[in-house]
């Protein structure tokens, strides 16, 4: 007979993660000093930079923490799962992040020695983000020793790969850091494909959402829309207190947000099969076999990952970015693609590929991370001469590419080790199910 | 035999939403452009001015979207709608408000261009506080795009309004946008009174809130709350640094708001029946005709509400202010006209003058608003000689007595104008309910 | 026959509130000024100060009222209350720890006025807290009117330890104040054995949490959580722009937290009798009687509660922690201590000392605190010479058993005095659940 339950990992979760912390502990020892120098030369200046570096910061903190973990709730039993892994998975990237960040690319020339400072704090999160993007796609599917291995593998891979951006192209920093919506999404892609399971297929009965899941969720995507402004111009520097780049960024982030909440909603409503009346989508589900995966996400949550796309897409092109409009035309075309990939594409690639994409990542950070690209490029060649901007689109090309093999290799590699059982994966009937890893006492009671 | 769906916005919403999306886009492309020079003159203050305005505008932005949004979930099948309708609302009020505010009421010499800055988006973001207000007075019993266009319309009224104050009694630019809430509220009020269904007299079944929505609306009213100092302090300038007024200001709606909350408490448990002991109100329900309204709502939507009001009154009276306990008595005072407010006047005004109002934005906007309208013409009777008094109670009267006719001659237009049937209105039975708009496949499948 | 229903608190929380709040407003009249001296000298550097400060208050303030709040959203039946009584509390106390700070701790060499300022502000937040941990043991046992009396009483008790501690052993203010957490826990934890009821032992049917109070509960925690760093090191001052200590407080508490956040979760994992199974310790509920009360709390609000305790511990040690590892270590040690605590400690207390204590403040507040000031003493002993060093030890201990004592003295005479018969303290059949308190008609049709 099979186990009625889920397998343990009594004897899997707290001996990897107490051996990981122990780990990180050590080199924190021996490598990490919180930095203070920059904050004796010019104090008045920097005092100001640190109240506003503190500021985005936290900023950058909530969305990370608060804004992706409500997110992942919107399952209508893995609400648990989703924000308590986030926030497992978050806090542990973080301070791998800071160890390999300082590690790889050191900030200045401090020899092997780390210094934290609110930068290399604000960049680990960002990596943190990455990670987190890619558990985007095996959301559910994974249990908690799998998806902590894997986003150590992701920041690993993605610090690596804004090394050889880096090194070899000479990349600038912010421009390589912000591609970690179209690395960690297609990271997860890959890994989700790989792990792939028979037993979601055509749609599993837990992934759905209910009346105030989606409040919750809507909650998480409410707080990443209402502060991607300070994510995408955190690491904007401003040398000499020119701010003008900066402030660019930030209108531009909100405006390009605003016009894709708009998109999003409409588009959504159009591309409803009956106005929006759609109960009858609903009944598809028992009746017909094609087309009930996209019934099995209520509309709320197509909106609200939708509306998040005018961020992703402004924040991969923002330092070409100078003027509203553009940024409005990018939230634009970003939560049309955006929300038209929501509704078709993840029904599509499951018959096709045979790969399930939980929160839909392909759309909402793949997509609208390479039609930022594909602006970024296209701004430069229209306002740059010939010769630059044919180099400039060469070097450009050179980017996506090397991120985009990167992440796809090192997706598939992790996808193989994790599915190792020595990780003991849930049954298929136990995925999108906090009963696998929480306590519920309360649910017997009520039976 | 009556159709058994709401009727479809297929054809309507995504084509308005579009419509006018383009439009503002258009406009933005001639008109607007980033304003860069105030940074380049004196940049370390001003970097020093941009790190507050921008903490400022993060909580206005918070207050807006999480704030207002979270708020309206309160009822029991309207959540998803509450929080989508007041993101969608709010995106594109404030994509106008930038408009207009930039032709009616430009900052500086500008001549033809619209400059973003922090301040002009704060401004926006207030005039679309504005149009949240009115919109509570129909929440739940018109459709998006009814809601959409009133949310135009009230802006728009909103700026020519100020236009009018600041042209003809050059009245104070922060005085007169602090109006907002009174301008929103009887805006709403008379746009509900046109639009008076019969259907939902003398209650409507859905208009009730449970726990968890309770939770949720308490979330919103808290963010709310929270940063209200914000709210009020943001547009207070800081000129030459003397940081004196803005920071009375921030004292001020602190104490004001810490008081209200204890009296709304307060005063709804003593106007309770039994005490608090509900149930038998609740019981009322069924057995009596003309208090049953006041059951529908439970006392937490009571208590959130007035809670507010504090800062609503200290808002239209601050820059007056300038000791405590006077910002406290305001709070006071506030906080049990609006409880009372709520506790009866909701209920009398659907019977009287078949006017449902389904936030009681009367209490808890316009009420206390005029008792800031109120104390501010006190204070400054009391504090300066007779003839400025005298000169300034008339100056006083004539904006209050603009500001409500304006709110109530444009309020009647729009509710008119929306009545109109080619807008698709939903049936009375489908108010008060996310099914009529939102995809909820899971409901079907529960059945 | 026994009554129905929940004692009516109409003719006492109203009243209660209304002269407390009264007495308060005068002696807002008489004594409090808002400060305007510091901003007049020295122009930048005090609007940067100002920033800088206003920053850290909200992001206390938002922990305050959001963050303790929707903590005490946890049990099933309980989250109006839990959220509502919160706030109301608060805003009570922080008015009168303005006042009582003012009168005893004097920040200036003001004579009989009270000067707000946002230093003030603060302080009177962290007092307010340190009432919000007692209110935790007692949780769902208690009335609004004992509850309100509990924490004026708890707070002018703080800051009279404060006083004694400043005036008799010079200890630092920043020191002083930190020490919240223990005096808070272990005075709620005597008021909750004097107020012991024998109905709610072993354990009462309502004291437990669904998957979306949990969520509501996860949503506090993260607040908490997220801020806390700003919590740490609001208090700690910047003189002459040397933001070294300022600094590493930050970075301390931050890391601190995200390795109490992963110990917390592993540990629960660990000490969860069958793996993380534990649908078996919910049945164990019907049929054991030893060890039920564990699995009425689910693993989240377990995981929750740890998480925090590295802020906690890192709180009291702050001052003397410089490098990163040893706030690591600390957070590592604290989640460890405070997870068994939890497991173990809560359900053995209620058997061995009849001791109730709803949060588990002993285990997240106590434990850390005493902890945190176990660290502070090492660091010390180790980095000093041996006279120095015996000589910190002796004034060291000295304060922790003032503050011990002060707390334990009165928090039983608190218990002592709301045992009284006149506050109408609910039934235990009415415990943990807000009919006693809230209208819920809708509750009624649903029957």
């Amino acid at each position: 007979m099979a186990p009625r339950y889920a397998p343990s990992l009594r004897s899997r979760l707290p001996l990897v993660a107490f051996l990981l912390e122990t780990f990180f502990l050590l080199l924190f020892v021996f490598f990490v000093k919180i930095e203070h120098q920059h904050e004796k030369i010019g104090r008045k200046s920097d005092s100001t930079l640190f109240i506003s570096s503190y500021a985005e910061f936290q900023d950058v903190h909530v969305m990370i923490f608060m804004g992706f973990g409500f997110l992942a709730t919107f399952l209508v039993r893995y609400g648990f799962s989703g924000s308590g892994f986030n926030v497992l998975l978050a806090a542990m990237a973080i301070q791998w992040a800071i160890l390999i960040n300082g590690f790889l690319l050191p900030q200045r020339h401090h020899r092997r020695e780390i210094h934290i400072s609110m930068k290399s704090v604000i960049e680990a999160e960002l990596c943190a983000a990455s990670a987190l993007v890619a558990m985007g796609a095996v959301h559910g599917k994974t249990n908690p020793v799998q998806l902590l291995l894997m986003a150590l593998v992701e920041v690993t891979g993605f610090v690596v790969n804004q090394w050889i951006l880096r090194t070899l192209l000479s990349a600038d920093p912010v421009n390589s850091i912000m591609l970690l919506h179209v690395f960690g999404a297609l990271f997860g892609v890959m890994v989700s494909w790989v792990l792939h399971r028979e037993g979601i297929k055509p749609v599993h009965e837990k992934e759905k959402t209910d009346r105030k899941t989606g409040l919750f969720a809507m909650f998480g995507t409410l707080f990443l829309w209402m502060f991607w402004p300070s994510f995408n111009s955190a690491l904007v520097e401003d040398y000499r207190w020119d701010r003008g780049l900066k402030l660019t960024v930030i209108y531009g982030t909100y405006l390009s947000l605003a016009v894709s909440v708009v998109m999003a909603m409409s588009v959504s409503m159009l591309t409803s099969s009956k106005g929006k009346m759609n109960m009858d989508l609903g009944m598809l589900r028992f009746t017909d076999n094609g087309h009930h995966e996209m019934s099995s996400m209520s509309a709320q949550v197509h909106v609200q990952s939708s509306a998040l796309s005018g961020g992703v897409a402004i924040g991969v092109a923002m330092t070409a970015v100078h003027t509203p409009w553009i940024a409005m035309t990018i939230g634009f075309c970003s939560a049309l693609l955006s929300a038209l990939g929501f509704r078709y594409m993840k029904n599509h690639m499951l018959l096709a590929f045979e790969c399930h994409d939980t929160c839909s990542v392909l759309s909402v950070h793949a997509i609208p991370g390479i039609l930022g690209w594909f602006a970024h490029l296209f701004i430069r060649l229209a306002s740059n001469e010939r010769t630059i901007a044919v180099q400039f689109a060469v070097y450009h090309i050179c980017v996506l590419l090397i991120t985009t093999c990167m992440s796809l290799v090192m997706g598939m590699a992790t996808g193989l080790f994790l599915k190792w059982s020595i990780w003991r994966p849930q049954q298929d009937r136990k995925c999108f199910d906090d009963q696998a890893f929480w306590e519920f006492p309360n649910l017997v009671v009520q039976k």
